[in-house]
């Protein structure tokens, strides 16, 4: 490393960073005389004379980093080269997981960069799609990149000017898409969809019995809160680790295809209500994470009205649909909840994590969860202190999040997100046509999806011909797993599966890779195919 | 932007990526013939072709962060170009933060990069000096480039195979120097100290009332919680989040130099009992924020067991001295704790935010967090799936904070961590020497500081022949906000101040940053008395 070859400008050409190692013509024809020399961590800034070490040395981590970026695009490249954890923890061909007391060198240090990429998992690449978060943008990454060297805090105007108004110019402007009059509310970029929708029964039962924040759980009565049994399992998380108990999350059943019946949520207030207990807290789901179902959001706005419940919108992974007027509808009502997650990671394409918790009524965040420590909020600050965020927040620093989905706003615009939005759903509705009559697939549920997505099972021929019962039940069961297996560990696509209520392990195809084209998903179901045929 | 300038060769010498608008040579010889184009996001990859595009932006983006890490280190370069928040919402010569509808050049996205960091704070300068967290390290910041170019999540093994390893080394590692026999016990990496804190408390209610996971607090008789009146408000921000109440945390009393006493927290204990409620968790700061106090751990878990009281240590700050042979006697019996928080992006100098939560029993995590989504933790993947980390996490999606604490491991080895440390620790005594009996300077509390926190009050000489009284309070209180205030627009310094209990504002010096030497700790008495003298 960091060897000068003597032939820049020819070498130039090819990598943009001129360095011994990376340079062919030098491997050929190696400059006589010139040793390469081992490099430190001290040989870069902030030591002396160590600008230029510091300028290569980042510059062969962006050389890795960008034909990493070029080869996900690829579609030869493999999703991922599968290991076990026995197999990388034993170590692999010079990449040694392990830490010692002694350092190693940089030269090393880039080793174990590229090596560390090898092995992992390449989330960008066309035939992703095993998450809801999927997909590599070159310009949200360019954001994290300036966010990483920047490396600040959100928690107050002081030392995040920029970044600090950037979310409430952005935040704004959800809750403008929402449908909140002038965009006015509050809200806050956290963690992820877990802790947003974490805070939003915070928040709730601060609105109901604030008393609870000074003397616990003791002040209020038994408080019961409602969500489908399709909907995320951080609301159950949160009613754990709040102090409501699991048992006082009551779920709520849902049609065929995922969506709350509101006749059940109304019959069960009733009932908690006759039992003496306090209904609190509704969360309507927009985009379920297995079968992507929407909850009818005014049906159960109506009844939260009637009974004065608070009705939080998880919409983690729908509420990007609002970004569409194509289909921004089937979240119709949203403008009526107290509360909305929201992530912008998920559908929207924005790199991990870009998660936010929307808020109607203004001032109950800060209620919530103020404690005003005098060594960071300072009253006596020579600016507008109202910039200073972070009491609001259940965490203290907290990471910047905001400038990548800024920065991607910027250069797709509005209308870029709605593009994308509408042709990730035009390739469900895609893949759906192609594989709802067609032999060996057979659909979870029979209508249309409403997000991208697509649940399925794939029937090997062995069991085409079966009756229907508990022996065919158990073989297809196992074969989503065993096909998933394969594909890993041939590296050529990933997609997840899980089993649901009474129902099998089922693939579940979801879109929100912006790399994604018809042809990958012909891949995908003819790779299904390929792989559980003879099964 | 893009325009090849037609003397690559040349301009590469000087940038090391070679674009028509960085180059001065093409500057001042524009090549004729060639008109600059307008690139768009949709120039980029994924789209056809995209790959030149993609390269030369990124490498674009590279050339700004570069060049911002390498005035960052200069002194010449002020630490921030301040502005009230109006004027950057009215807009600054081209840098508009409001989001639009149709999307700006890829020309434009560079631009606003390069605004948003001319406009933020530089917090790797050597004389940044505001938070715990201080620095930029080159290799931390190597990683997080590639933790966002890997763009995963850390909830199960199947998408990140390697950092998910690379956790739970490091965590094992962390649990050693703890000194928790062979490293055995549990953690995770959570987004900051204040949910590594939360986390603590959900585990100690865990361990003693399982049942409140179901039933809620209802179920559990009242529980009480300890913290020194010194520690940090996420203590407070737990107590009333997971529906204790802040009245049922109970704060201790300190000594003179911010350290709890032992005495206090056994009487208070007593007194609890004799109420009938039942004392739970004692957390016990090592490296309190403002003073850098460190309490007296064996005293606190002498007490701890005799009342089987769950004993939590928050060295979120003062973690990092476990890493100094000369140091780490100040956290002695840290390894009688059940619970340790500890952020490396403190002490340590990772880049934000990397923050661990250890736990000496294996499977309370686990226990305590854990609801089993069957879509993401399924029991059948072909790996041994106790590698799926996700459901220990009160979050779903996890951020990478892992590898960037990793890679500066690996180039630093243990060693560097305490060089780094003990060094910070010497700067401090050096102004704590300096300052201790210079005029002007009155030390907060008398002893020496135990982390790199140093106390003090600069006394301007209006208010020297001053006798002790209101007046001389009241206007004292003014004048760090006052001198904190002209820093900040000449942009020369930047450090910390609060009031504390009955004493009035006063400065509190951290120091973190590698970059600072005995000429920083030196410009900033000056700069102190410089700015203060006229006051």
């Amino acid at each position: 490393m960091f060897l000068d070859c003597g032939m820049k400008p020819e070498c130039l050409e090819r990598t943009h960073a001129c360095t011994g190692r990376t340079c062919k013509l030098h491997a050929e024809r190696p400059r006589p005389g010139i040793e390469p020399r081992t490099f430190l961590l001290q040989d870069l800034l902030p030591s002396k004379n160590g600008e230029e070490t510091t300028l290569q040395f980042l510059l062969e981590v962006v050389e890795i980093l960008t034909s990493y970026v070029r080869k996900t695009f690829d579609r030869s490249t493999k999703v991922l080269d599968f290991h076990h954890p026995h197999q990388l923890l034993e170590g692999m061909e010079g990449f040694n997981l392990e830490l010692s007391d002694q350092p190693e060198s940089l030269e090393q240090i880039l080793v174990d960069c590229r090596d560390t990429l090898k092995y992992g998992v390449r989330t960008g690449h066309p035939r992703f799609f095993n998450q809801l978060s999927t997909g590599l943008d070159i310009v949200g990454l360019a954001g994290e990149w300036l966010t990483s060297t920047a490396n600040t805090n959100m928690f107050t105007y002081e030392i995040a000017p920029v970044f600090v108004l950037m979310e409430q110019l952005t935040l704004k402007k959800m809750r403008e898409i929402i449908g909140w009059p002038n965009g006015e509310g509050d809200g806050i970029f956290s963690p992820g969809g877990a802790i947003s929708n974490m805070y939003s029964v915070m928040i709730a039962r601060y609105k109901s019995f604030p008393e609870v924040k000074t003397k616990g759980m003791a002040a209020a009565p038994r408080l019961v809160l409602f969500t489908s049994e399709h909907s995320h399992y951080s609301i159950k998380k949160a009613s754990a680790a709040l102090g409501f108990g699991t048992e006082n999350l009551i779920l709520l059943k849902t049609d065929e295809r995922g969506r709350v019946i509101p006749a059940d949520l109304e019959a069960k207030v009733i009932e908690v209500k006759q039992k003496g207990y306090v209904p609190m807290f509704v969360n309507a789901t927009a985009g379920t994470t297995v079968y992507g179902a929407f909850d009818p959001i005014n049906e159960i706005a109506d009844i939260c009205e009637k009974y004065n419940i608070w009705l939080h919108v998880d919409g983690a992974w729908g509420g990007g649909l609002l970004m569409s007027r194509k289909h921004r509808h089937k979240l119709n009502g949203v403008e009526r909840a107290n509360s909305v997650t929201w992530n912008p990671h998920k559908m929207m394409g924005v790199p991990l994590q870009c998660s936010a918790i929307l808020v109607r009524e203004r001032g109950l965040l800060q209620g919530c969860n103020s404690m005003c420590a005098g060594y960071l909020f300072q009253p006596d600050k020579q600016y507008d202190v109202t910039y200073d965020t972070g009491d609001k927040a259940i965490q203290c620093g907290r990471h910047v999040d905001i400038f990548k989905f800024w920065l991607m706003w910027k250069a797709k615009g509005t209308v870029g997100f709605e593009q994308h939005i509408d042709k990730c759903l035009d390739l469900s509705a895609y893949l759906y046509d192609k594989i709802k009559n067609r032999e060996g697939f057979e659909m979870v549920f029979k209508s249309e999806p409403q997000h991208t997505n697509v649940c399925f099972w794939y029937i090997p021929p062995s069991l085409r011909g079966m009756p229907d019962g508990k022996e065919k039940r158990e073989r297809l069961h196992k074969v989503a797993p065993k096909i998933k297996a394969m594909m890993m560990e041939s590296g050529t696509t990933m997609v997840g599966y899980q089993p649901q209520g009474d129902k099998v392990n089922f693939f579940r195809m979801v879109i929100s890779n912006p790399a994604a084209t018809r042809s990958d998903i012909d891949f995908l179901v003819e790779e299904i195919e390929r792989l559980g045929h003879e099964l």
